[in-house]
């Protein structure tokens, strides 16, 4: 292969992701220099913080992708050429290769992999879901056994991996989610102990039956009205972990939030936090993730798009929710 | 004195705290069983606190006074006589007394003060505001010398020694107040780097101005609009100490809080407390505070009521901002 494919960003998105954002454009494969390898990217991540990076820079931590260049998104893939030290041809690796086929790389957050785990369990437990899920759970939530926690987007990535891990650790665990077919799986397959449809449900009775002595922990993925509701539920010393609010990313203006006089009669902890802060921390957070994964504590689907160019629309996957699991491109 | 005249809450407020509320009773002063003590209060202190207690029970933690009981109070006195073997007539103390001439004790909660110690500084300095202001500073907002605070209610007894220790510490300070008088108070006499009058001011312009880079902690002690404009500019990984929403204790409807999108975006930590909970760490909090006092580093100012029945409607200066200090009754 002396070229390959690769999506550029050219246009700041308004509305939902579509193809006008991007061009598509064949590069050539370059010439190695010392030090560098090559990987051939075998499947790539979609995730919500993906619209971040979209985004015109609202912060100066985290800049957004520059137009005309490669979009940005994890992956995993195969060395096919290396002329640096420590990566050789056949070497399995995941890093932030974007949206493309091939990737140069001279190491730089590169990760090597045990070759016996599969790709799809590698971007949808050990990558950004399965970090930012012990990230937050554990640093901000601090959860306690007999404690109860309400995750919203629970059967995404991220939720799926929050509920299952204080599960294991002795919580009472609801899950909110947007499809009956996505509660039946958190409760049959996961273990939840209920599940909460916001489409169908009367989200307040429904919670207020499912745990009556309240909310200790809530672990916020979506935004939108769910928040509230849960809100009025927390409990004294309660703690709220902020990872993700798919629903307001492209609505016009900023929804409110609720009234701060429950934080200081409840005394609330609330949190916001993502991952490309405390990248320093993956050693470590791996470290207290993979043994509920070897004692089969952390069970995950993957949602499998096929080809590049379909990353193009499958963003638009989160926002209505239709994704089942991880998403994830096959190339 | 074989009498002596107390105060009971007979009724829960709905609008402004008056006379209606309470019913002033001569009681018959005890006889002393072994291991108590009887203490002549002398100065009464009024703290926001006191509203949340006249209310209905939000929480479990901190249950409202009963009514027909004495109304919840901290104040200063002298032991008058004593059957205790701690206490000795003429000692100093400080405790929950209640709104009432005299109090029965048997120890739990009152503490021995140095006797040159003058009335209105233990009140305004080493009581609730002083150890408020250190909880929150130090343990939610975690300074660093050269960020940013804004505080509200910055004349307010908790503001004044917020924004003062912060300025002792190496911060650029700024307190939103409701007159110009605080706001020259704040500056000219405790070193604030600016003020902001929130009446008169275009609150979001000034401190565009004040601090043009944004805002690292925010201590919030008085709800309303003023958390909108701080929240706008805060700047990533900022920490908010809420301590107070005044303006929202007797709103009809709780006021909603700010879009949790800058939550994530920033990812800020927003935390409520109040002191009931932590008072296991009074020793440690006077002792991170009594330095700065010794240093000459914390000035107060008193706003002094005379007498015992002025309780009932001083409470009200808490609403209008009328109060010019801490807060406190003469007996």
């Amino acid at each position: 292969m002396s070229t390959y494919t690769a999506i550029n960003l050219v246009k700041r998105p308004s509305g939902p992701i579509g193809p006008d954002l991007f061009e598509v454009v064949e590069k050539t494969v370059p010439e190695l220099a010392e030090g560098q390898f090559l990987v051939k990217q075998t499947h790539m991540s979609l995730d919500p913080a993906m619209l971040g990076w979209m985004s015109p820079s609202t912060d100066s931590y985290i800049p957004p992708v520059e137009l005309g260049t490669v979009m940005r998104s994890s992956g995993f893939g195969e060395v096919v050429a290396s002329r640096h030290s420590g990566f050789s041809e056949g070497d399995h690796v995941m890093g932030r290769f974007g949206w493309q086929q091939m990737a140069l790389s001279d190491g730089a957050g590169v990760n090597k992999l045990d070759p016996t785990l599969p790709a799809e369990m590698v971007l949808s437990v050990f990558a950004l879901p399965g970090l930012t899920a012990t990230k937050g759970l554990y640093d901000i939530g601090k959860p306690q056994a007999g404690e109860t926690l309400v995750v919203s987007g629970a059967a995404g990535s991220v939720g799926s991996i929050v509920g299952q891990l204080a599960k294991a650790d002795g919580l009472t665990v609801v899950g909110v989610v947007g499809s009956d077919e996505k509660a039946d799986w958190i409760v049959r397959e996961l273990g939840f102990d209920g599940a909460v449809n916001y489409k169908t449900d009367d989200l307040g009775a429904q919670l207020d039956a499912l745990v009556p002595d309240g909310i200790d922990l809530y672990f916020e993925n979506t935004g939108g009205p769910i928040q509230h509701r849960v809100f009025e539920r927390m409990n004294a010393h309660g703690r709220i972990m902020v990872c993700g609010m798919i629903a307001d990313y492209t609505a016009r203006e900023p929804q409110p939030g609720p009234s701060w006089l429950n934080i200081i009669r409840k005394r609330l902890t609330i949190q916001g936090y993502t991952m490309p802060d405390h990248l320093h921390q993956v050693p470590e957070l791996l470290a207290k993730l993979t043994p509920y994964v070897q004692r089969g504590q952390i069970k995950y689907r993957a949602h499998v798009l096929e080809g590049l160019e379909s990353a193009m629309t499958g963003l638009n996957l989160f926002f209505s929710g239709e994704n089942k699991g991880k998403l994830i491109v096959k190339l």
